[in-house]
Parts: structure tokens; C-alpha cells; sequence
């Protein structure tokens, strides 16, 4: 399959060279994102089931299904977050493609930190903190080195078991990392450079990590907000901080940019990256790089999927729409005794 | 494959039995049925894409995506609505299936007209005129065939090739067909007992059938409507009818009630079918069904077609989400040399 032959190293420079490029020639007239919707619910546990649309115009949608289900790794063995996301093409409204997106979120989330962090970040960082050690922290982790020559990691959890286990997890970046218990995680927000939080944090029960002899240069990739009331940034911090958002309009609504005033977020990330002199002062300064996760991202990420797909002969081709011989009789297929599709798959 | 299997005949009167009794038996508290939302575009024609997401709580959510670009059957050789449907699972956010929704969205608006016709049509109705003859008239005529005695029916589309066509699309039903050039849909219209317009007639281009000589009890399934600013009903037919929209919420914004006040619109189809005595009233008089198209119609509609995969062992498994051993570990797949998975197909 595609991460088999293309490489995770491979693979998320690409992205993150793609997303880079996505963001400097970025023009608001040509996509329509409108922030995300979605279902949220306690059944019996939190749960969200959100859809994130986006149309490059005269070109083609996409639309990731995204459920955010923090008991997951807990009872149902499965990811906190998982995810699909199909493709459309405007001429026709045709299924171009279809795909897993639990991967490609992981890689894009860990992406965007990546490049947000390389534009923020004091230019010395050396020593990164996670905060919160589950699934999105690994991918953290990943983009991170592919952008800082990493000295040291130290990871800290709220369930200690989730701690213990991150080490072998991140093996394959053959960094070395110290997990860190509750009582040291003071520590590990005073010695880092660039800080991850990537939590389940309960809605209301944020902040992850005290305002305690931060360095000065402190920038922090705050990936857990990602519901109206969860957050994990210290509000002291982000007062003094210059806080970028990836998506301002949804930021406000469901990331650490809910806490703030219009005037107190700064640019978002597309700005930094088109501007990159402009906003060179924000990496002497603590930073928040507001990452609530955003369409184009995905899009960008399925695009390259599809590419790869196609460069290497993958992926399956899928006849799912009933389309028959004739588009004006909907049971055409039905009547001439032989198919050309799944109706269901 | 299902349609086969069971039989189009047997299939649409499931789908009639159990759209009645989800209707019978609805209960908003059970349901969250947000209106559908969507991209519109010229591109180089006009072309929809919207999201129709639907929540039955502690249970799952179905999300179709559906298009609606008129110009596919001249253009592309495609349908002009062509769709997709998924479904969730609350508890853990799992895909638990995936289907083709182009036929499934035919078959349950046809069902719709059935169900809305059955309640309201005056009794002794024979003669169906069909005002558009594309593929969703074929799935209005099959449905109103199982519900009502048709003696004739007549058909017309602004499109005399597709009008010559239509017989033949359905002749399976064994029905007389007459096909009826421009000149003659005063007859058609003035002869009906049960009218369906089902066109792709414009935005600002509507009405399409004139309001005139028709009979005192005439019931319209008005399907077409389903886009802000497009319309199929003459202004003083809706005036005067019982006019019952499928989702009243939905309708306002773009079905045949976009034209009327709150205080002209009649009862829901739901609250038809759960309080038949009170609206029985409305066979004696004209009633147009508007039919915008509802996203609880889907989830039955593919609880139906998950059943019946199931009942005859049909359908393909698929794991779409790349949900490895470790749920806190994106890239186990990836690294462990197989894969549980396709993560692109």
C-alpha cells in the first residue's frame, strides 16, 4: 500500500512540503470552506461526529466525516478519532475517490504543527514536550523531526500506562524520549522549546499544563481543542502570546481562540507563511499555534493520497453511484440482469 | 446484487411499509434532522453538492452527499442526481457502511409520493400525469403504481426525445404510457387525478404547468423543488391547496413553501400520516406534496438496503479506516509489514 512504498519519512515531508505550498499560494476566492458541523452527544461516553466540507472551486469537494470518541482506545479498542474522507468532481458531481482518514489526519494535524512551529519557533528549539501521548502525539512527534533537530523529548500523559507505552511507539524515530510522571510535568513545560498538547482533555476540565517558568521563546502546538468548551492552553499564556490560528472563523468557536478577544489572536497560519518576515518577531516571543484543524488540510492531504494512488498504481477502483446506460432510468441495471457496480460495499 | 434479489416490485413496497411506519411512528425527540447544507456553483453549468446528515440518538448517523447537476444526461452521460450514502456508529464513530445512494434516493422519493398520495389523493384517483420524465419520474410512477389503480398515465417532458423515451424506461409497470407533446399539457394537466412534476426546470424559470381547468381534487407530488429560487407549482394552485411539505424547515428554504407564508402551509407528510382523520379533508380538495427531499428518508432507506444485505448475505466487507492493533499508534500498519486495511480505495 501507499505508506508502505512511499515511506513515513517520505511521506510527511511530502505533506509537509504540500500543505507549505498550499498555504503561501492560498487565495480565499478560490475555495469555499465553511467551518465544520457536525453531532455531538454522550452516548454513553462524549462523543462528536462532525463533517468538514470543501470545494476548490471549478474543480472539485471534499468531504472528511470525522468522529471524535475519546473512550475509544479505552473500550472499543479503536482510535479516539477516526475518519473517511470522498471526493467529488463539480463538472458532474461524480465520487472521484474515497478514503481512510484517520492516517491522513494524523499526518496532516502533525504537518501543520510542523510548519507552524518552523515559522514560530525560537530557531535554537531543541527539546520537545508532548503533553498528552495517544495516536496524534506520535504523528506530533514525526512531523516535528522532520523540521527540528530534536535533542531530547519528554512525554507525560494523564494515564500513566498511555506514558509508559509512547517510547516504543515513536521507535522509529530513534530519539530519545523520557516519559514523565504527573508530579515532574512542571519540568517538562520549563525545559522545552516547542511543546505539543495533543489531550482528551473533558470539556471544561482544561488547562493541561500550568504557566510555570515557561521559557521565554515557548512555542506551543495546541492540538486537542477541537470542541466548544475544551481547551488546553493556560489563559495567561495565551494572553501574552501571539496565538495563530489555522482557522480563525472556526477557532473561535471551538479552539483555544474561544478564550480570546478578535483583538488578542493574532495572524492565522496562512498569513504567517505568506508573510514570513512580518511575523519573524514571534519566534523571540511565546507562541500558540491554534491548530483546531482545518479542510484545506485535508483536502490537500487526500490530493496527495490520490496522486500517489495513481503515480504507483494503487488503490482499487470503485464503481459505487448506480450510474447505468441510461441516466434517465434510474433501474436500468435492475432489468438487464448484470451490473456494473456495488450497491453496497 | 439486492435489487435482484429481492425484486424492484417487493423492494419499493418495503420501502413504502417501512417509510410509513418510520413516519407513524416518528418522534423529533429521537431524531436531530439539521436542514441539508451545500456548495452551489456554475461550472461551467449550475451544479449542487450538498450534505444531508441525520442523527438517531444513541444509534447512528447517516450522511448522504448528493449532486444535482441537470446537465449530466446531456452532458456527461451521467444521472442528474447522483449520491452516496454512510453510516456511523455513536458509540465509537465506526463507518459501519457505505453505499451507492443514486438508486436508494429514487426509490424513497417515489416512496415519499406514494405515502403522501396514498393520504391525500381523492380516493377514486386513476390518471397520473407526470410533468418531467427523467429518471426520478420512472421511480414516481413505479411507486404510485403500488398504491394506486392507474387506468392512464400521461407524460411530458420539456425534452420531446426523453418524452418518447419515458414508455419504454417503464414499461416494465405494463401501464398505457401517453406520451404528450408542449401543446397538450393543458390536457394532461386538466385530466390528471395525480400529478408529479419532476423537472430540472431552472431557478426563476418555474411554474411549469399552467393553473387551469384542473380538477377540484387534484393532488401534485411536486418533487423538483430542491434548490433556493427553483419551483414547479403555479403561485394560485399552492394559494388554494392543502400544501404538506416532507420537511417544513427544509421546504421554506427551497421547495414549492419557499413561495408561501408560514400561516399557508399545511400539515407536515408526518403529521398527515400519524393523524389520518383530521386531514382527510384535504382528498376532496387540491394538495400538493412538497417533496424537498428528507435525510430521515435515507436512514431508512439504508437501513432497508443493510437489512436485506444482511438477510441474503450480500455486500462487500470493507475496512475503509486504518484502525491498527495499537489505537494509539497512526502508524502500526505501516510498520508491521501487512495491513488490515485499504487505506485508499
Amino acid at each position: 500500500m501507499i505508506v508502505q512504498r512511499v515511506g513515513l519519512n517520505a511521506l510527511m515531508d511530502a505533506m509537509i512540503a504540500r500543505l507549505t505550498s498550499a498555504f503561501r499560494q492560498f487565495e480565499p476566492a478560490c475555495y469555499d470552506i465553511p467551518p465544520r458541523s457536525g453531532f455531538t452527544y454522550h452516548n454513553p461516553y462524549l462523543g462528536l461526529l462532525e463533517w468538514m466540507p470543501v470545494m476548490r472551486r471549478g474543480a472539485e469537494v471534499a468531504i472528511k466525516v470525522v468522529g471524535y470518541h475519546p473512550a475509544n482506545p479505552g473500550s472499543n479498542g479503536l482510535p479516539t478519532i477516526l475518519s473517511t474522507i470522498s471526493t467529488y468532481d463539480t463538472h458532474s458531481g461524480h465520487l472521484i475517490g474515497l478514503a481512510d482518514a484517520t492516517f491522513l489526519t494524523a499526518l496532516r494535524t502533525g504537518a501543520a504543527s510542523a510548519i507552524a512551529s518552523r515559522a514560530l519557533m525560537h530557531p535554537d528549539s531543541r527539546v520537545v514536550g508532548l503533553i498528552g501521548a495517544g495516536a496524534q502525539a506520535v504523528a506530533q512527534l514525526h512531523a516535528l523531526s522532520r523540521v527540528i533537530e530534536i535533542d531530547q523529548v519528554m512525554v507525560y500523559d494523564s494515564n500513566p500506562a498511555v506514558t509508559r507505552t509512547f517510547s516504543q511507539r515513536a521507535d522509529f524515530l530513534g530519539l530519545e524520549v523520557s516519559p514523565v510522571e504527573a508530579h515532574d510535568l512542571p519540568r517538562l513545560v520549563s525545559e522545552a522549546d516547542v511543546l505539543c498538547t495533543a489531550t482528551s482533555v473533558d470539556i471544561g476540565d482544561g488547562e493541561v499544563f500550568p504557566d510555570r517558568d515557561l521559557k521565554p521563546h515557548l512555542h506551543v502546538n495546541a492540538v486537542g481543542a477541537d470542541f466548544p468548551g475544551k481547551f488546553e492552553v493556560p489563559l495567561t499564556l495565551l494572553q501574552r502570546s501571539f496565538v495563530c490560528p489555522d482557522f480563525p472563523e472556526q477557532a473561535l468557536k471551538e479552539g483555544e481562540c474561544q478564550r480570546l478577544g478578535l483583538d488578542q489572536i493574532g495572524a492565522s497560519l496562512v498569513e504567517v507563511i505568506q508573510q514570513p518576515e512580518r511575523y519573524a518577531y514571534a519566534r523571540q516571543t511565546t507562541s500558540v499555534f491554534d491548530s483546531t484543524g482545518w479542510a484545506l488540510e485535508d483536502q490537500i492531504a487526500l490530493q496527495m493520497l490520490l496522486d500517489y494512488a495513481g503515480e504507483l498504481g494503487l488503490g482499487t477502483p470503485l464503481e459505487l453511484e448506480s450510474a447505468s446506460d441510461d441516466p434517465r432510468n434510474p433501474y436500468h441495471f435492475a432489468r438487464n440482469g448484470h451490473s456494473h457496480h456495488n450497491s453496497h460495499s
